[in-house]
């Protein structure tokens, strides 16, 4: 009794799974890389390879590919593209360093249930053979690097910069809300003049517009595809033209500016471009750590901490300490900063390798990069809604610590001098009097200069 | 109609599924961290989370509490970490940073299991409460970082250092065989003097050797357990003797050294044992990449690489090119190693931050750790059983290449002088001739020392 | 006898150098961070601090300064800049973490300069005070992330970029002289289809034209200058329209085009223009070790290696071998290439903290940005010319790989399918023929086709 | 007219200073790299290559060569040793991988040193030759990783630990006399249960211990040395018994337990023991970073932070705001650590690279790790000895804010129960109200049990 079928490649014959669409070249893959499914390339590839598949069967018609075939091919990678097909890609991020097992994963699957749909058997080679037509015209080597761009564009115009502008604008709604409420600065974590509340927040928003900014520049680089290189960037056994067709039907296909990359020896031999898009990713991951661990520290108390907001509170805090209140939120985030910078690391690490005429770290790179963008995705969304969306300023704390603040000083210095307006706060601080007291004692200021000047409201610029 | 019951924490009350055992808290977690399924909490911590409940229920069992709740507790433990639970763990790495989510999913499920087998009825507070009775005498603050060094000590014994040993033995019985095979040497990638076959791999096996030996060390530190410590490490709310009694048992239940760790401040605010069991990892990788990155440049070719050895043909290597076999272990092995390089930065990280008695980066530490230790198991089983194994030496080439090589005239030096043999070297290369030929022509040596002097193997030790 | 004077500081009185320029503050500095002259922070910091104080004084001059004390303020501020005084600039990077000390060491020179050539007598706080006068309107929240932007601008447009684009160029010569030569090409370093050693040269320089892309880029943010922020952002004590004339100055003295940053707020509390830069500079690290160890593979040898190219040899290579060449360049490239990647990493850990108003890791991301792209702009220049520039490719071992490569049997995939082909790869490889043998004797393609199909020269594009 | 003198190597004639005592390879190496004296190769790296060259003369006495060749080698080499040639030193990290260049360095400088004492002439080969005596049965590739290992142990145990021991003495100090401060604690930056000042600062102590330990545990694989292995691991032209005799030498000199290493070819392709010696630095750093980041908390104010803790007030803090004073010694020594982060992953990513029989980033490695050392070690200790000695406890401050903290609470769940104990919480920190008042007006608890459980003094363990 058995429930496998024989497909063979150039090693030789193997049984799969009958109920499976792939074949051999899959089935070697899944025994040589035993892995766990918590391990599996990201979908948003393995979508995108059936993305270049769809695209080239258009473009390969044009060139002679028989229409009953390549419409076959074109109509089971829409199959794959609009996910029903999931469960035919268990193949591992950890394999091949070109991708080259999942680039046979999708083409024998697209051949497979191509085949059935034209002759009622599921899989096999014929009429439509994985490597002769779903993949005529290309190599592993360009396919692959090509469905890495286009899930990165996907995923970063899906997920990501929705997130990014959604976590601004909640941050923005903020400074604007919070304009005029004049608090206490602190830097060193010491004391300093004042700002509003509005303002130190309207400082997150420009790092996170600026971050999008540059995450669209980042983007740039990725529209480039490297298919049409095939095995080694010469474009050996693609059609004339291929390229630049491919690139314009993976563009009508997904919506975003295609072309096919100036240099194909560049486009499979290095990764740059996701390098400097995972350097871009760390350098948000930068900036939302920043921005997390302020919200924390402001929100730190309720009692024996700075206290200046007040966070959601969306679940209980401590299994011990009944009542606790936790910035839940802000963790989440900063460990999900911390993840993307580590995965910054496993990029550069992979893209600094691979020798001569092909990088072999793709998968891991593309998989880090997706992994980073679906993370930091979810992660500013949720951030937005259950973290910034609920922050309340707690007015009496602000203005009780702006009040005392001994660094309204300042204010002062442009008229008396640095050095006298040290002496004044050195001498308010040591004996514990306000600032008016010191000045005054110590005869270095009179009362109308000092109540003219020393007014935090007229302080903020 | 309704398949939800309703369960209450401080919060409030909440709708959970009727099929789950988990209460309130785990179902407000799931609402509030929404990633999906593949960043799940690793398994492996969730069963040592109910390795600290069993131990703990023992113990307070000792101290006092109702046999009927401790037998409960512990026989729900016991599932738990039979793995027949599992699916009752949906929380993910993205939580709060003190993992207190995880440890109140383990408290609730292990309450509610003992609750339907005590009252028939599922779920609930009653008669095993999750905070009251399963987590008695503990935190979210020492358990979780209990659980994290229990599943890190299971894994490393269970899984890496096996694999470690494997990947070690079978370089070693590679050293044995290969120990008369003279070849060519290269520094810098140029040729230089000779060596043996198996010297060479005697390296490899020195580095993993060493490896494992620096991992059995780091795991020491791990062997210190935070329980007891409770909510700030002063170990309030916990009986006398708590500590070392649950670490006792949890050395019972997993046949591990475990002690109590001597200053609980510290091991609830700080990481810095997985940190360091994190760079002991980071040094594996940086050994295993160099391994790697050396089989695959000795079987480079098949004709216009190094080609001094064969490795084995798992699968076909190319979709464009017919016939290719690429060194796939190796990449794939590789590529592990860089994401293992990426997951110290997180842990680096995550290590530095977290403020005052509780590092609250932990669930990614944890995360990043076992997930480390998940690739390199099974990536260096893989790489031994499916490469290294079966390696073969190309006697042809490797003695071809080891003739003419210019290195040899190294062992004139003593007898000549550097500078003439430096002569010697630079006429040979200059004017394609051997050595000897070039030797003889400059004067500088004659036959019968030459013969006696260059000879290949007697030059290896 | 005494050769020091005293100077004050808001902590009192102290002993400096009578030689020095400097005062109390840097003098404190000096004691309190004993590390050695090699810690000094970068001169590039040090010129651009001038820059901003000579800018200064020429605004504050119009908004009402003594003109007699402006002038001397400028002057003093020239001669830094003009790297006059350079050996009064002592203190190194690990100080206080905003620059303040660095800053105040700017002042006081630039003070104690203005005052000798005023009064005759060097140092002091009178007529020009540091902090009333040189640093009248500024902060070192706003004048030292300032100055990291000026002298990262210089250094990049005056160092980097010109270096860059002398190693593309010297590379493209190359792409260029040899585009005819027709190599084999290799893929997961093993034997792949043909391209010339132009266009894999080429892939080089598109890597490089690239990096010189996204440098510029990463330049726009690095022009947006924080100076008028003053302590926290508002712009506190300083004259209205202070921060656009400041800007403006600095792009006259300098070239460039500085403007005002748009948002006061985030130019002091972040840092991420500069670690954006620095990410960038990781990919150009990651591009260069790619290419170098490329280079350094092509140019194995000279007898057990890959020998396509030659390498200059610059020195002898070994103390021990006589007559070793190696590729000292490479190697010199790729550790720069490393150093860079880690300092990538010490910004971006000093990127994501600070809390609040001020980022506090400032002097390290300056230092650690300005030695990344020294190291690279002298071991770019270097490399250029004493490795690119003089490459010889070796023609007759070209050809000799070529010819005997298997994988010229992908150009018959296209006529007689993928596994046909795969077949006659596997017969030529297993039996040491030639693909044509192999191909007629399996009778698989007649040599009329073969003849037509298998012609390196027109396999690539 | 000239100051030259003619030196010759494998490549010819070359003009060196005629002041240098170097020769023709020192001299290439100067032209071919040119970076700046900031870039040299640290002192303490060719401090260590000359007790190489010490220790190797001794052993080769022994097996014939000549004692007064032996005789001035042994005392030249001790004059580099005693710094007394430091300027004869000019080589720069970023040379050939091997360290090669810097091994001729030192072999041309006690060469020349040797030929002086003997002839009366300064530098060239006779009768002193720099390879065929000074380097006499040694190579770079085994004198150069040699070195490293001395360095980094000397630099462990003069400068490293006894630092690192001084920071931990000094918070073991203030550990015990502040055994009995009762503050508040906090959790996720939460308020949460009370512990002594001298626990929080116990914890410290011991990850600082702990750090030590680790620290003596990687020392052990730097003891182990390459030399005997020549140039590639096999010992070829090195005596019988070499290897041994020489590290029983360097022993000698250096009062350090050396060893040689049980494989040269591991000890020569590899540099594991560095890397894991990093590793444990980057721990340390972890740490330091963690333990001056809460110390920066603890102190921050005056008047709007936590203010428990007064840090020394060793400098004005601000060019703008008279009379700030700021942490500054905590931000020296968290920028040190993230400059430790970064040099470990350039460490990392130089340590995974090299091909075969030697890796070739050592010199980047060397120096990392060396600058590594030294940031922390004067770091640590100026950290001490200007920060943590000084350092006040704010009492008044601490009695107020554990007063009135609503976490005391936790101290009432083991017998009112968890979720009771939150409602008391609760209504506490919604009305505003005092525990005890909160309490007693829900009827959860009476004031005798109240006054009996929540003693913060009694809550500390």
């Amino acid at each position: 009794m058995t429930d496998t079928r024989t497909e063979t490649d150039s090693i030789g014959a193997i049984e799969v799974p009958a109920a499976a669409y792939w074949g051999a070249q899959t089935e070697r893959s899944i025994e040589n890389f035993p892995f766990p499914p918590s391990e599996r390339m990201p979908i948003g590839i393995v979508h995108a390879l059936a993305i270049v598949k769809q695209a080239a069967a258009r473009v390969n018609r044009a060139h002679g590919l028989d229409a009953t075939l390549a419409d076959a091919i074109e109509a089971a990678a829409g199959e794959v593209i609009a996910g029903k097909l999931d469960d035919q890609f268990p193949l591992v991020i950890w394999q091949t360093g070109s991708g080259t097992q999942s680039n046979m994963n999708a083409n024998e699957v697209i051949a497979g249930r191509a085949n059935e749909a034209l002759t009622g058997k599921r899989g096999g080679k014929s009429p439509v053979h994985p490597n002769d037509h779903v993949n005529k015209g290309q190599s592993s080597n360009d396919s692959f690097p090509t469905a890495l761009h286009v899930a990165a564009v996907v995923a970063l115009n899906r997920d990501l910069l929705p997130a990014l502008d959604r976590l601004a604008g909640s941050l923005e709604a903020k400074a604007r809300d919070w304009a005029d409420i004049v608090k206490i600065g602190r830097t060193h974590l010491q004391d300093a003049t004042p700002l509003t509340l509005g303002q130190e927040f309207s400082g997150y928003v420009a790092q996170l517009r600026d971050a999008y900014r540059r995450l669209r520049s980042a983007e740039g680089d990725l529209l480039r595809l490297a298919q049409g290189g095939t095995a080694v960037g010469t474009g050996l056994n693609a059609a004339p033209g291929f390229a630049e067709a491919v690139a314009a039907e993976i563009a009508a296909i997904t919506g975003h500016a295609f072309v096919t990359a100036p240099n194909k020896f560049e486009a499979l031999a290095s990764n740059d471009p996701l390098v400097q898009l995972s350097g871009t990713l760390n350098t948000l991951a930068v900036a939302l750590t920043k921005i997390a661990n302020d919200i924390r520290l402001l929100g730190s108390g309720p009692r024996s901490g700075l206290g200046e907001i007040d966070l959601p509170a969306n679940e209980p805090g401590s299994s011990i300490m009944p009542g606790k209140v936790n910035p839940t939120q802000c963790e989440m985030l900063t460990m999900v900063a911390a993840q993307v910078m580590g995965n910054h690391l496993s990029v550069t690490v992979g893209g600094m390798q691979g020798h001569l005429e092909l990088n072999v770290f793709k998968p891991l790179i593309g998989a880090a990069v997706l992994r980073s963008i679906d993370l930091l995705a979810i992660g500013m969304t949720s951030f937005a809604t259950r973290c910034v969306d609920g922050i309340e300023p707690n007015r009496a704390r602000i203005g009780e610590l702006v009040e005392r603040s001994l660094m309204l000083v300042t204010a002062l210095a442009p008229e008396i001098g640095y050095d006298n307006a040290a002496k004044i706060a050195k001498h308010a601080h040591g004996e514990g009097l306000t600032l008016r007291e010191a000045g005054l004692a110590l005869g270095l200021v009179d009362e109308a200069t000092f109540d003219r000047l020393v007014r935090p409201e007229t302080m903020v610029g």
